[in-house]
């Protein structure tokens, strides 16, 4: 079947960013093959009984009754503003004191890295990630021109050795000092990994000599169900060069779609100035009800029993099934896990017959930021989707795909 | 009392566009007075009793109860997607045959727009805007760094004369054209102006003689109340140069922060990959059940009632209390009307004065991108808000102000 030409009539008016990837975008990208009887350990959905579905119903109906000419206006009313209130409250649970001007909450996480890469980069400026990390935040800062320079992490998150030898060689070579450095602290995507509190210090410490700042996305914070956080960086610092992205996504629900950002002042002024429009005071509104109504706390515990019994499922099957010669890591909460398979398997090239067994995943190389080849071997998988069962049965076919695969 | 020095610390981290305007945005805001007991014609919001709340509750019960777990997920479900079928026929109706592919549905129009903008605009790039046009959506173009030129419009909208003197110089002087004309066809955001068919036939034309593509603001339109309306630019368009944009805010609410974008394939394709996120598949559910149960037309026709009387007393008071020297356009639909004021009043300076004598707008040099002082007679005043009875206190107090500003 011949395949239809790209209308290519209108190229020329594309800006650069988007001219540059015509052919396909910089970085991994998340498709995954179609295979509807496969165990999908391949996207960061909450399992469906997650949801909080008949406190939101309540929520919206009170909210509706009580004010929905505010509700349903610009601006919002009473119970948005409770949303806000709501969230300060959390983030001091956290040890994060901010005031109402240094929170700005917006629809969704990624939405508001987008404004934070808008406030800072030009197209050009070196922006550090980690190597993993988050595929579609790579792309966000691409979208804004973002130079992307992955720095190493390990089990114990991102390696501040690395994070200084980048930084030394750069200012070395004469180059300039990246503006941004976007890391997640807690329980990584794709690795699991929580940065140690000795690390954190080090990290702070380099932020403040080397004069960058860090945008801490803390989606899974608050997924812990074994063993003890150390400290945000934000709560940590106090040159107020931490900006934290948080979101509700992963303690109440995707489809709410409702994000925000906490940044010192002069920060937060700035960034507010680069969302675009006004956010959903409809959706703010029923959020602002459910944790007025004391259902926040209670949902979370129910949430981290069901991701701690998913998590041992898939450590459990991980255990009995897989062949010599792999090897995991065992996040104490979030989402994902992630998994190095033996010698001589590629897991990009290995997909495909995966899917066929009867399980997808994302392989491990879409997340680097560059070819070195480092992920070739590994996969990030998702327990946070499943049923126990079903990650039995999908880690099993992933067995049987590596041994197929090798033989 | 002192006022606090900002903090500078962190300016040199800045993009260049929020360095620019650190001292200030480079257009008109929308800050009024605050002035409670004044009538506010400030804003363009729908009055309170405009919003169909009983549906919206009713629609929000069914599709939590029908599939909650698509609804909260990531993606959405089916109704998620009746709302583009919806959307989609809505389209249809006003003689656009738009594709799945070729609708993104978004958080809000002016979202919409930013993505839109940071497809095209390089900074630095030459967009043409209407001269006035809605200071809102100056900002976002702004934050893409377009350079804004302003284009001259009159009582039937947009002049292409004045656009094709534009385009000429530019060509004249070796000046690369314009990427973007970014236009409000329908009731125009501040004057009310409608396009006529003969003047969209000519801008049609000017975009493919000097390649450019043409944004359609498309808020407004289905808000006629009297008259008939010439067909919409892409539906008057086969080139594929037309990028619509649309948004529910006026025919629902703006609580609910949804809109989306019509565009060609080969653009569509390319916009989609700068927005930032996914969408809030609540939301997008509830609208899409709402359309599906059949109550966006008998909304929209109460709505259209409710508009008519709200302008009707606008322009009826206008007759009585306006002062001789006054002008005003008479819209046949939208929200908003363009007052010009006798010689000799500066709508800027005189508003402290209006907000003491009891009503707020918003002054029309602020619509302006460049400072000829074109506006500096005129105000954007808002029919949406207010009740008839209201409506005529503020004229009432509007003409009170202008009085005492002249004496």
């Amino acid at each position: 079947m011949a395949e239809q030409a790209r209308d290519e009539r209108f190229d020329h008016l594309f800006a650069s960013t988007v001219r540059d990837r015509l052919d396909g975008g910089r970085y991994g990208g998340s498709a995954s093959p179609a295979a509807e009887d496969a165990v999908p350990l391949t996207y960061g959905f909450p399992y469906p009984e997650s949801f909080p579905t008949a406190e939101l119903v309540a929520a919206t109906e009170t909210v509706l009754e009580e004010e929905a000419a505010d509700v349903l206006q610009y601006g919002g009313g009473e119970y948005a503003e409770r949303l806000h209130d709501g969230l300060l409250a959390r983030e001091h649970d956290r040890g994060i004191d901010a005031s109402r001007e240094e929170l700005i909450v917006t629809n969704g996480a990624t939405y508001a890295l987008d404004a934070i890469a808008s406030t800072f980069v030009d197209p050009g400026d070196e922006v550090l990630v980690e190597s993993p990390t988050f595929v579609w935040s790579l792309s966000v800062l691409d979208n804004r021109g973002a130079e992307l320079t992955g720095v190493a992490l390990d089990d114990n998150g991102l390696d501040p050795d690395a994070l200084e030898a980048t930084l030394e060689a750069r200012e070395a070579a004469g180059e300039p000092t990246p503006k941004l450095l976007y890391t997640i602290p807690e329980f990584q995507n794709p690795t699991g990994a929580t940065l140690t509190r000795e690390r954190r210090e080090r990290v702070l410490e380099l932020a403040a000599e080397y004069d960058f700042l860090i945008v801490a996305d803390d989606a899974y914070g608050e997924l812990r169900f074994a063993g003890e956080s150390p400290p945000p960086l934000a709560a940590m610092d106090d040159s107020g060069r931490v900006i934290r992205v948080g979101t509700v996504s992963k303690t109440i629900a995707p489809g709410v779609r409702t994000g925000w950002i906490v940044a010192a002042e002069p920060l937060a002024e700035q960034i507010g100035t680069m969302v675009a429009g006004g956010t959903n005071t409809f959706t703010q509104s029923v959020l602002g009800r459910y944790i007025d109504a004391g259902h926040y706390g209670p949902t979370l515990e129910r949430l981290l029993d069901g991701y701690e019994k998913r998590r041992d499922a898939m450590l459990d099957a991980l255990e009995r099934h897989l062949p010599a010669g792999s090897s995991w890591t065992e996040p104490e909460g979030g989402f994902f896990l992630w998994v190095t398979l033996p010698e001589g398997v590629d897991a990009e090239e290995m997909l495909p017959l995966a899917a066929e067994e009867g399980v997808t995943y994302l392989p491990g190389e879409r997340f680097f930021v560059d070819d070195s080849g480092r992920g070739t071997r590994s996969a990030r998988l998702s327990f946070s989707h499943c049923s126990p069962a079903e990650l039995d049965e999908g880690i099993a076919a992933l067995a049987r795909a590596t041994e197929r695969y090798l033989d």
